[in-house]
C-alpha cells in the first residue's frame, strides 16, 4: 500500500506541476506579456490544460484509486493519506464522468458563446446570444446528467466549486438572507447617501500601492513567498504554497479600488500560504471551496479592513500619506465614504449591504433555468422583475441586466455566483469564532495588529487546504450548521452605527 | 506525405508549447519569483524539461522522419519543409542517440558538480572538484561517443551548440587569429591605458534605462513582441517569435554595465524576432547556432553600439540625460572610455581587443582534455601558462583561474566557448557584408538610423531562422567559407585610430 500511494502522490505531483504551469502562463499573460504573445499563450494554455487533463484522468490513477480504498477506510477521516485518497477520488470522479466528447464540445461552444457576448453585450442585442445561450443551458444539463442521483438538477454543477453544498439549502439560506437584507436596503436607501468625494480626489498610483502593500505586510502576507503585480482584473493566483502572488489595479481618481482590492485579493492569498506546507504538489494544497476561499478575501477586506476599529489606527497614516488629500478630512466622513451604502444595477460595484442581492437574483435565476421554470428567452425580463422587487431598481437595457456577467457566457449556467454570498456569510462565521476564541481582536486591530485572528484563522481554516468540505470545516470550526447569524447580527451592528435601521 | 508531415508539425508545435514553457518558467525564476518558490519551480522546470524530452523523442517523430525522407529528397534544399524535416532529424538523432541511462546520470552528476562548484570556487579548492571534473571529462567522453565517425572528439560536442563546426577548423582559425591579436594586444597595452572614470560616476536607474530603450527601439527592437526587465545574469530568452523579451541589470556606479548589456541582448532579440513568422511553433524557429547567434549581439553592441559614428549622434543625447555626469567630458573621453583596452584575468570583464583570448584559451583546453593530452589535474598549471604567454598575466590562485566559469562545472567539457568568439568573428563579417550592399550604413549611424542594416540583417540572417547552419549561412551571405579577415580588419582600423599599432 505504501507503494501504491507514493506512486499516486507522484502522479498527482506531475498534474500539480502542469496546474502550477497554467497559472503561471495564465499570470503572465494578465501582468507582462506584451500583445505580441497573445496567439501563441493560447495555444500553449491549451497544451498544457490538455497534459493535465490527460495525467489526471489516466486510468492508472482510478485503478490505484480503487487499490487504495480498504488502506482509506483503516486510516481516521481526517488523516492527511486518507484526506487525500478521499479528495483525489472526488476529483478524479469529475474529471472522468463526462465524456471526452461532452467536454470537447462544451469547450468549443463556450469559446464561441465568449465571443459573441464581447459583440452582444456593448450591442445590447439579447436576441443574439440567445440560441448560444439556449444550447449552454442544455449543455449544463447534460453535464449534470453525467452525476445521476442528485436531489437537484443543479447540485453537481454547485459541487464542482462548492463541493458538497446543495441548492435546496442554499436556496432556503439565500431566501432568509434576502427576507431580511431587502427591508435594510430600502431603510438605508431612504436616507441621507454618505458622500464618498473624498476617495475620488488625485492619489498617486505608487503612495497607493505603497500603502496597501504596508497593511498586508501587517496582516501576515509573506511578501518572500509572494509579490503583487499589476493587471486589469485582479486576482490571486499561486505557483506553489511557496509562491502565491496577488495583483491589483490602481484608479488614481479612487482611493478605494487598489487599497481594498489589495486587502481582498491579500485575503485569498493569507489562505493559500497558511496551508500546511506537507500538502505541497497535492490536491489538497488549495481551498475548501469557493465558498471559504471568498469567505478569506471578505474577511480581511471588508469585517477587518472597512471596520472602524481599523482605520482608528490606520486614518492617521493615511493622511499623512495623502495630506493633501485628506488632512481635512475627518475620519467619520471617510469611514463613511468606505462604507457608503446605494442601489445599483452593476453587481460589482456593489457595497456590503446589496451586493448580495446581486448574487442572490443570479443564483435563483440559475435555479429555474436549469429546472426548465424559467425559459431562456423570458430571462431578460425575470431579471428585470428581480431587480424591481429586490433592489427597487430597473435597467434601461439588457447590457446592465442580463448580459453584464461574462459567468454564463463563458461557462456552464449553474454553480457560479454561490460562492459569493455564500463567503460573506461565512466570512462572519468563522469571525465570531475568532472572537469567541480571542476576545481582544478588536482591539488589536484598533493597534494594528493581527496576529491572533491570522493565527487563529491558519489553525482552524487554512491549514486544513482542501482536506474538509466547506460544511465539514464550518461543522469542526463552529460546531454546528452554516447559519446567516453571525452575518447578519455583523451587518445590523454595523450598519446600525451609520444608519438608523 | 502531407498527412504524415502535418502529423509531424503538430507533434512538434507540443514539444516547441512545452520548451517555450520552460523558458517562461526560468525568466520568472530570474526576474520576478520570489524566494519562496524556488524549491517548487526546480520540480516543475524539470517534469516539463521531462515531458518535453518524452514528447520529442517518441519513437512515432522517427517514423516519420523516415517516412518523409522521400518526401523531403524530392524538395529543393532549402524549401521550408525539408529545412524542416532536416534540421527536425538533426535534433532528434541528437535527443535519441545518448540513452536515457546515460542522461539521467549524467544529470545527476552536472547538479553534484554545480553544487561542489560554488563551494570550491569561493575556498580556492580545486582539489577539492577535482575528482567531479574528472568525472565530467569521462561522461562528456561517452556523450561524444554516442555518435561515432567523428573526426575529432569534441566534434559532436561542438555541434550541439555550432552545428556542422568542426574542432579542427576552430583550431586553425583560431590559431590564426590569436597569432594576429597577440601582437595587437602587446602594442595597445604597452601604451597609456585609457581613463574610464567618466562611467563611473552616480547614473540614476530610470535615466540609465530610459536611454537603452530608446537606442533598442531605434534599433527595431518591437516592444510590442517583447519587453525589458530586470534580472541578475542578462539574457534574452523567447516564449514564441510574438514575445522575444530581454533581461538586464543596471549599476548605478557603471554606466556601460545596463547599457551594453541591453544592446547586446537587444541583439539576439532582432535576431529571434526577425525570424520568419511562418516557422513559429517549429524547430526552425531559433538561430542557426550559437556562433551566429552572437554574431548578432556582438554587432549590435560593439560593431554598431561602441562605434565613433554612433555615438557622434548619440552622445549629446547622453549629456542632455545626464547633465551633471557628462556635460564636461569630451566626447573622445567618452569614446576612448567605453573601447578603453586592458589585461584582465577575468573573462566576463575583458574589452573587445582581449575577449577572444580568454575564449581561445579554454576552447583549446577543452580539446587537450578530451584528447588525453591534457589530465585535469594538470588543468589549473595549463590555465595558468597559457595566461602568462596569451595575456601576460598570472592568477594569483585557482578561483580567478580554471574556477572561473561555471560552463565545465555545470554541463559538459567541449563546445562550451567556441561560440563566443566565432561570434565575434561573424559579427565583422555579416557587418562587412551588409556594407558592401549598402555603402551609406556608416552615414546613417551618424544619423541615428539603423533600418537599411536592419532590414538586410532580416533578409539575409534573420528571416531563416535555422534553416541554415552557420556554414551554409556564410557561405549564403558571402560566397565563400568564414574567414577572419573582416574581422582582424575591423579591429585593426578601429583601435588602429585609437592606438599607434
Amino acid at each position: 500500500m505504501e507503494h501504491k500511494l507514493k506512486r499516486l502522490k507522484n502522479k498527482l505531483h506531475e498534474v500539480n506541476d502542469l496546474n502550477m504551469v497554467s497559472a503561471l502562463l495564465n499570470w503572465d499573460q494578465s501582468t507582462y506579456m506584451p500583445p505580441g504573445g497573445a496567439a501563441a499563450r493560447g495555444r500553449q494554455m491549451a497544451t498544457i490544460g490538455r497534459l493535465a487533463h490527460e495525467k489526471f484522468t489516466d486510468p492508472e490513477i482510478g485503478k490505484l484509486l480503487d487499490d487504495l480504498r480498504p488502506f482509506e477506510e483503516s486510516l481516521p477521516y481526517d488523516s492527511d493519506d486518507a484526506s487525500l485518497i478521499r479528495v483525489t477520488r472526488r476529483s478524479y470522479e469529475k474529471s472522468t464522468k463526462i465524456p471526452a466528447k461532452l467536454v470537447s464540445e462544451f469547450s468549443a461552444h463556450r469559446a464561441g458563446a465568449y465571443q459573441a457576448w464581447t459583440k452582444a453585450r456593448p450591442n445590447n442585442d439579447f436576441t443574439a446570444i440567445r440560441p448560444n445561450l439556449e444550447k449552454t443551458l442544455d449543455y449544463s444539463r447534460q453535464i449534470a446528467d453525467c452525476f445521476p442521483g442528485y436531489d437537484h438538477i443543479a447540485d453537481p454543477l454547485i459541487d464542482f466549486s462548492d463541493e458538497g453544498m446543495k441548492a435546496d439549502s442554499i436556496r432556503a439560506l439565500f431566501a432568509e438572507l434576502r427576507q431580511q437584507l431587502v427591508p435594510i436596503v430600502q431603510t438605508i436607501t431612504a436616507q441621507e447617501i454618505a458622500d464618498g468625494s473624498c476617495l475620488h480626489q488625485s492619489y498617486p498610483t505608487d503612495q497607493q500601492l505603497a500603502f496597501g502593500s504596508a497593511i498586508i505586510k501587517r496582516y501576515g502576507y509573506d511578501f518572500e513567498r509572494g509579490r503583487q503585480d499589476m493587471t486589469h482584473h485582479p486576482f490571486m493566483t499561486k505557483f506553489s504554497l511557496g509562491d502565491v502572488r496577488i495583483t491589483t489595479r490602481v484608479k488614481e481618481d479612487d482611493l478605494s479600488e487598489a487599497l481594498f482590492s489589495t486587502l481582498h485579493e491579500a485575503g485569498h492569498a493569507l489562505y493559500e500560504q497558511g496551508i500546511n506546507q506537507k500538502f505541497e504538489g497535492t490536491p489538497l494544497a488549495g481551498g475548501a471551496s469557493s465558498g471559504v476561499h471568498e469567505s478569506q478575501s471578505r474577511l480581511w477586506e471588508n469585517l477587518v479592513g472597512r471596520s472602524r476599529g481599523f482605520w482608528a489606527h490606520y486614518y492617521p497614516q493615511l493622511q499623512i500619506a495623502f495630506p493633501e488629500q485628506l488632512s481635512h478630512v475627518p475620519l467619520d466622513t471617510f469611514y463613511r465614504a468606505i462604507n457608503r451604502v446605494s442601489r445599483s444595477l452593476i453587481r460589482t460595484d456593489a457595497d456590503e449591504v446589496t451586493y448580495n442581492l446581486h448574487v442572490m437574483i443570479r443564483f435563483d435565476l440559475e435555479l429555474q433555468l436549469l429546472e426548465g421554470t424559467l425559459a431562456v428567452k423570458d430571462l431578460p425580463e425575470a431579471w428585470h422583475g428581480r431587480y424591481q422587487s429586490d433592489l427597487g431598481l430597473r435597467a434601461l437595457d439588457d447590457r446592465d441586466g442580463v448580459l453584464q456577467d461574462v459567468h454564463w457566457f463563458g461557462g456552464w449556467i449553474g454553480g457560479a455566483f454561490q460562492g459569493y454570498t455564500l463567503g460573506n456569510i461565512m466570512s462572519a462565521l468563522f469571525f465570531d469564532e475568532a472572537l469567541k476564541a480571542h476576545p481582544d481582536i478588536p482591539v488589536q486591530i484598533e493597534q494594528g495588529k493581527f496576529d491572533t485572528l491570522h493565527t487563529w484563522l491558519k489553525e482552524n481554516v487554512y491549514q486544513h487546504g482542501s482536506k474538509f468540505t466547506a460544511n465539514e470545516l464550518i461543522e469542526l470550526v463552529s460546531g454546528g450548521p452554516l447559519t446567516i447569524e453571525p452575518y447578519m447580527r455583523y451587518l445590523r451592528t454595523k450598519f446600525g452605527a451609520l444608519y438608523s435601521l
